[in-house]
């Protein structure tokens, strides 16, 4: 029986603050924390999924599900053997740094490389928050169209990478890759971009690599 | 040149008596407001401009547009020859009844008979604030999952009528209509659920119905 934690708004003055102060513990004990973030249905659990399946036996990975009512994502990750806990965030739209702090406090993380905090589906909210996260992954997947970083400019700027999801749909959906990763980079100079299918394969290792690099770079900074 | 009005939150104490007046004022001049809500990327926009085309000569629609950033959704509908106004909600991921009302100040609604509110993209805030508008749309694409009700049910719950929206695309995705509708149905029992694609047209004709019916509602009631 998956058990749900109830959270509530972070009570300290100082998210930021929160933030640099769990960046750095996570550090310490060697555990990358990737915070990813997109709308409702563009792929986050599946890609999970891909992933756990793709890293087994190579790296060890753990996975906090924010949202607002069920635990069907935690327990779909559960069902693939990895380490999983479900958070509600009390109707609200976003997780901040004292949330995901309290969120792992309830996982057993010995012995865990990489712990992706799935955000609450939603392009505007999360990007305001610093979670203490290494890393933040957005996700746009083909069907919601290439417009996205035109109107929702924040969460295109908050993130180090993009992966455009679901790209085995571009055939039937008027989706511009060029187009849209001009626009992000436009927002966002250095962000990585990596168009993926979590369905096929396509692209995914691309993706995986991003992750492993981005864990050398935490060990070894 | 399109001019974009720049909203900020409400000063009013109560944004339940704004709607009731507004819905009220509304109803006065035999106008029906829709407020349109859904995930970024639903299709809200191309509904729109597909009920534009269809009811050309015989049903005047006006469309306000909500968001954060841009404009591309009202010179959208700007070029299809609908009145259409442009907001953004100064960083808000919903629209009050107080905004609504003083973006449709900067309308001219004479000889208007249905007034569209495209919602910001988002599954949660929208649906805690009533906006004056006589009825509630909510959009779920089929990329986006059969899972949503689930994930965010107070939406479902304060919504008319749902369109499960790019039907055209349901060979691609697994999306399950019926559990969806089960779904739906157990969180808002009254709610009328219309499978449509905007792109081939199939199912427009009984949600068309639907807006013609809540106008006539609206005017004889």
């Amino acid at each position: 029986m998956m058990k749900v934690i109830e959270l509530h708004a972070s009570a300290t003055a100082s998210n930021d603050l929160d933030a640099a102060a769990l960046r750095e513990e996570l550090k310490d004990r060697g555990i990358l924390l990737i915070n990813l973030m997109s709308s409702p249905g563009s792929g986050k659990t599946t890609l999970l999924s891909r992933l756990i399946r793709d890293f087994q036996g190579k790296l060890r990975i753990a996975v906090l599900e924010a949202d607002i009512a069920s635990k069907v994502d935690a327990e779909t990750i559960a069902s693939l053997g990895a380490v999983s806990q479900q958070v509600h965030t009390d109707g609200m739209c976003h997780m901040d740094a004292g949330m995901t702090e309290e969120g792992l406090r309830h996982m057993d993380l010995d012995g865990i490389d990489v712990v992706f905090l799935e955000n609450v589906g939603n392009l505007i909210c999360p990007a305001e928050f610093d979670t203490g996260a290494h890393k933040n992954l957005m996700l746009l997947s083909i069907p919601e169209g290439d417009d996205k970083p035109l109107k929702y400019p924040l969460m295109f700027q908050k993130s180090d990478a993009l992966a455009l999801t679901k790209t085995d749909a571009l055939p039937y959906f008027p989706f511009d890759i060029e187009k849209a990763t001009e626009r992000a980079k436009h927002l966002n100079p250095d962000v990585s971009i990596f168009p993926v299918s979590a369905k096929t394969g396509d692209g995914m290792r691309d993706l995986e690599d991003w992750i492993l690099e981005s864990l050398r770079e935490l060990r070894h900074a």
